[in-house]
């Protein structure tokens, strides 16, 4: 199916490494000419003949001139990155000297590379599949550890195990209904309906399986959004300073400090987290800008992972105080904040003071590293360092939704005794559907556009 | 001599390449255990057993931990940049995993290297002098084709070469002077002094010849400086543009618009030229920030490289209404400006126009490429194709006006028929100086640092 793509005989020239002064600059050919080129301008060695993955310390120069003291690392097809003949050139950190040799290599016959096109280059001669092209530009942006697992598990096929695994179970529920229909002539029913049924309800639970995990694989690469909420003065503010460690918020004492939305990450056992600190909610506030403001927190809130619920154990209001949080139940964490003044209220009525679940002192600390971990188990769970595979990208998202749709179909297709050919065109879509996120059918080239436009150039 | 220095035996790390978000990042190893550090994180192959300037792919690992898919490169002691066993390791290039790596790395024992670190090792194993480690960062800061010609030049040992010579026939007069001294209780003299005479001004020529190249070759590294200046409205900010070729400064027919100072970069023929466009200069203006912009003008015209004074042809006045200027007479050049409607009003006088020497019109471009050869010549003459060394470190500068000093007192001496055992004390200094250029003597560890503490670290 790949040889449906144009596979272009041109050699391709970037910069690999980020553009600016450093030690070393890393410029990479890819093609057939790559090794050819960089012969015509290595001084001192006959890069022709030398063996794949070697380095070669040499002089370029081009029409007589100097251009830079490089090392020259040399990949054969098809034992390379894109399958194609590389030359990485690795030379002084000098944008100048960068630009210089980039321009001596389009001299020589090499054109300047696209966005992203070593790695399409990758895919389309086949060293890797769609996803795992698609997971090089993840690893790259990933920012906590989280998010590189898992694109570092989808850059190794895991993704594309999984779906292999429930391709060849469709094919092979495929196979029942076709044999079934060679034979529909002599009206028997090969395939045990039954037996198919629970086939491809096996087939949907996976998919299904799949498509949740897109909530979880969406946070963990985007970091999990925590809105703070709470009365005014319950010390949000403070809160997040306390789990961020440092001084961010404009702490006061003064009710309705917060106006702006304060957004920070903070990185809980290698998860990101968006903390969103909100302004004070009064039921109900005069103030135009503060009512302004309250507006955007419950915005910020109901559009949060996580609703970080923070009330003032010093205050003897009602706690629950926001009706609209009802809602959100399952998302909300409630925290008792103020526990030493608290603790020192009570001791001094002469009171036992039994900790609150889930209590807190931002001020001082107490509690805020035991609500980082709460925070995390919340967010993650145990699904992180489990096996299961998680959907991170938009694309396969979507894809897996339209297979789950093709799915549907066939079900009630079975359910109204649909005849086997009708039945094999939705598992048909279903097949196309799966092939699409792996590139095992022809993309659109629109789509790979897209893809690989996202990518940097050098990539 | 080297081995007066501490060699570390320790291995350091750094990352390589410019820090940010690109394609691929270079993280770099030197030191007796890089290859045993990237065995223990490195999977799938024995690193310990592989050949030197060979490619390995394979995957980073750190207490189970999934670090990155990487490439490694690999360098053995002494065939390596730096003398030591390298290890380059080449992973995506992604801030997070660039530190993760770096991290676990130091964990297995290297240590965080410091800047320059990576050259300077390469110094004190003999892998090149002095110079040429500074010509490194050299090559790395170079803007221009004549500075990184200047830098690679030096880089490849030229500078070197001729520090060399100059010892060498430092040596071979101090022998004979020491000859001499020898069968002193002969009282006889082996060395013919007229021949010790020439000898020594052909060394003090060549000395002052490097140190005369220095005025070039600071101006070739930092870029020669052009002061435009004029009276107002004779088209300084005009004629920045036409040699810039594009619209920088504000440009207004209002007598006086220039206050600020522009300095833009022009590279004519690989040299880099800084343009610094000037107030107008009125010998009277009564505008006082007016007058503070002449007043920063002819500061700027005392401290340029060449002073370009634009004259109106039109302008009926005095050409020359700047007397301050003709102290500066080797470095003005004057320049005719606004020749074509000069022209016309020639022709419709029923003049012939005869072209005055470097007249231009910067408005239509007129003559604006002969200024800039012109300029290019006035600045570099035929020097930067020459073979001429160049000198263009202002810590060697020093050194060889030192080494003249000596030379001067060598040659006093002569004069006053010294002893030998006396001339030989200032023929050592000369000596030392010159080794310390190249670092063949040595070097105060201060000197040191504040050489490699330019460098980035990584380098």
């Amino acid at each position: 199916m790949l040889n449906t793509f144009t596979v272009w005989d041109d050699t391709i020239v970037a910069l690999a490494t980020p553009p600016g002064t450093g030690a070393i600059g890393v410029i990479r050919l890819s093609g057939e000419q790559s090794i050819a080129i960089a012969h015509v301008l290595f001084k001192g060695k006959d890069l022709l003949h030398q063996a794949s993955h070697t380095l070669h310390v040499g002089m370029l120069k081009t029409d007589g001139e100097e251009l830079d003291e490089v090392v020259i690392a040399l990949y054969r097809a098809p034992r390379s990155y894109t399958g194609e003949n590389i030359v990485e050139i690795s030379c002084h950190g000098s944008p100048f000297i960068q630009q210089q040799i980039i321009e001596a290599c389009i001299q020589k016959g090499a054109r300047l590379a696209k966005p992203g096109e070593f790695t399409q280059r990758a895919f389309l001669n086949g060293k890797m599949d769609l996803t795992q092209a698609e997971a090089v530009a993840d690893v790259i942006a990933a920012h906590s550890l989280a998010a590189k697992q898992t694109a570092l598990n989808q850059l190794r096929g895991g993704f594309s195990t999984d779906l292999n695994k429930l391709r060849e179970e469709l094919i092979h529920f495929a196979a029942l209904i076709e044999l079934e229909l060679d034979f529909s002539d002599e009206d028997v029913e090969f395939a045990d309906r039954g037996r198919l049924e629970e086939l491809v309800d096996a087939i949907d639970k996976k998919t299904h399986e799949l498509i949740t995990s897109f909530k979880l694989g969406n946070a963990i690469k985007n970091g999990i959004s925590v809105a703070i909420i709470g009365k005014p003065n319950v010390g949000k503010s403070t809160l997040l300073n306390a789990l961020l460690n440092e001084e961010r918020a404009i702490v006061s004492d003064i009710a309705g400090t917060t106006r702006d939305t304060i957004e920070e990450t903070l990185n809980i056992n290698g998860v990101l987290f968006r903390l969103i600190d909100t302004a004070g909610i009064r039921e109900h506030s005069t103030d135009v800008i503060e009512k302004k403001g309250i507006e955007r927190s419950k915005a910020n809130a109901v559009k949060a992972d996580i609703i970080l619920h923070l009330v003032d154990l010093m205050d003897n209001e009602e706690e629950n105080a926001f009706e609209w949080l009802r809602e959100f139940q399952n998302k909300v964490v409630t925290v008792y904040n103020k526990f030493d003044p608290w603790r020192k209220r009570m001791e001094a009525q002469g009171k036992i003071p039994v900790p609150i679940p889930i209590s807190i002192d931002a001020k001082t600390g107490y509690g805020v590293e035991e609500l980082r971990q709460l925070l995390y188990r919340k967010a993650i769970g145990g699904t992180v360092h489990s096996e299961a595979t998680i959907v991170t990208n938009a694309r396969h998202h979507a894809a897996l939704q339209k297979v789950q749709e093709s799915l549907a179909a066939v079900k009630s297709g079975m359910k109204s005794n649909l005849t086997g050919d009708l039945l094999t065109i939705d598992i048909r879509h279903a097949l196309h559907y799966l092939g699409e996120i792996t590139g095992q059918v022809e993309i659109d080239r629109d789509i790979l556009g897209t893809i690989f436009g996202k990518f940097c150039i050098g990539k």
